[in-house]
């Protein structure tokens, strides 16, 4: 498929942090802006030293604004940390590393939602600053705090994943309030009058999970899927049984399944109308197609932003096939 | 008088910003520190950024540790930046200048508050974890914001110091709430137990002011001078017609009053025992003695940090002869 292609598609990614940024980067790199629309997962969301945090949609809007720090996969390339080494000297809380520059985004975040603007407009703002075209929303702009049941007790998301880095043992997951929360607007009508939904190579616990769980999101990638009217496709964030970064693989395992490509196909089963796995998996392809979705077999690791852009468009020409 | 006997002196100082912690300092190189405690406005203490800022109560401390910045007057030596301009990228308020170390330290002092410290206990951890020795004290724990009366209206002090630069005209001071703070743990007490009560060189409308303000301190100072127990000696901050830093000046002329040590000596008639004014002003000795209280004459500009402990020494050994 010429990318020229591309131009017609419209495109809703739902992403989390690291894995679904690159990718979404891919895709703005190949679509108008206008046609695609990022849904980042809000359950890693939480308020620290009073200020209101998002990481993973901090992470996408770093990563397509160029901001981001490609060493870490999180925080600003350039970054500075005179803040948080003072409130070090004080005492006080330093296990979430902020960075300066960081810092001042949180702040100007968390004022701008104190006055009474919601996450969705604060982060639309923001992304009009840094020169980010394409729509990054989050999943809702209520509070849906993920919770990580652990052998060490009940835990805040932040708790579980940058203090105690994992760690505990998990035994399940929890998103506060998701009963009672809407999808951020424009989340809806993106899935709705998308030609594909592309589920990033994210976390499917805690990055994909939250975002399928905002009343309403699910059913419509179900009705997309199944009407055929606009595929599904995720894309593994599993190779050769491990993570690229993230517990997503430690996750499985203390679950009880073995992390691999087809446990990640079998997690969204029929929500899926296609699979995009990596080369080193390609066993694997024949058992995902038994779960009734096409596969695409390819290299999947992305290192380099031409990586992002090639796998990018072999997802989109993917999607893009008669299903 | 030999310096070795400042050892004796238990000695209470009032101080507002740069001017008061600069004497201070000079006094913190004379006295034992477990002998000097200084009282620190708050009236110019905001929340920004969601954050609890106290302007001078930093600036004493800052310049007690050796972290003050000697160019500005406020905020700490090598300081970054990269916090606010990212507020700024963002188009958020950047009138207050916030460094990245400096906005650690509101951050973890806002955490301790919102856990239920007070600003007293904050203050006294921070001088631990930074090595500063004699108690420094906010005048009260309870807020006690400034509102300055001018031709653009009234505005709460910061707006008129920092975003609006002192250009409006002033027409008066209200110490909001007043009436209802009381003075934090250790201000009645270091006032008693004093053989000296030293008013800083800072503004008296708007640093001291606050401070006599709160309920049981100026009657303090009061019985003090006029019991003979132990003498209350301001030092002008008023030098030749001018301040050296800040509005105390612009804001005797627009009240109408001729800025003068000797308006200065004036605006605290019969609470003082003695006063200190520089020799530029020496002509007015006779008509600030005729107040009613004695006075020294010598050079008060404090460039050095020699200066600060030539002064405190001068003022010590002023304020511990028999009045």
């Amino acid at each position: 498929m010429p990318e020229s292609d591309f131009d017609k598609l419209k495109v809703a990614a739902l992403a989390g942090g690291v894995g679904g940024a690159r990718l979404a980067d891919g895709l703005a790199r190949l679509l108008l802006p206008e046609n695609l629309t990022v849904i980042v997962n809000t359950g890693d969301d939480f308020i620290h030293l009073g200020l209101n945090i998002s990481p993973d949609l901090d992470t996408v809007c770093y990563t397509l604004s160029g901001l981001a720090n490609p060493a870490t996969g999180w925080g600003r390339s350039g970054e500075t940390f005179s803040a948080l080494e003072s409130i070090g000297e004080l005492g006080g809380p330093t296990w979430f590393r902020l960075g300066d520059r960081d810092l001042g985004l949180h702040l100007e975040r968390t004022r701008r939602l104190r006055q009474g603007q919601t996450l969705s407009q604060v982060t639309r703002d923001f992304c009009r600053q840094w020169g980010v075209r394409p729509a990054v929303v989050p999943m809702s702009d209520d509070s849906v705090p993920t919770w990580v049941y652990t052998d060490e007790g009940e835990l805040p998301f932040q708790e579980y994943f940058v203090h105690r880095m994992c760690r505990p043992r998990v035994s399940g997951f929890r998103f506060a309030e998701v009963e009672h929360a809407a999808p951020a607007p424009g989340v809806l009508s993106a899935l709705q009058s998308a030609h594909l939904v592309v589920i990033c190579p994210s976390n499917p616990w805690v990055s994909v999970d939250p975002i399928l769980a905002v009343p309403g999101i699910r059913s419509s990638l179900q009705i997309a899927s199944h009407s055929g009217k606009s595929p599904v496709i995720a894309v593994s964030p599993i190779i050769a049984g491990q993570t690229v970064k993230g517990p997503a693989a430690k996750m499985f395992a203390e679950l009880g399944i073995e992390p691999s490509a087809l446990a990640v196909a079998r997690h969204y089963g029929s929500l899926l109308s296609g699979f995009v796995l990596d080369q080193t998996d390609a066993s694997q392809a024949d058992a995902i197609e038994s779960l009734g979705m096409r596969t695409l077999v390819t290299d999947t690791l992305m290192r380099t932003p031409d990586d992002r852009r090639r796998l990018a468009g072999e997802v989109l020409a993917f999607g893009a096939q008669a299903f």
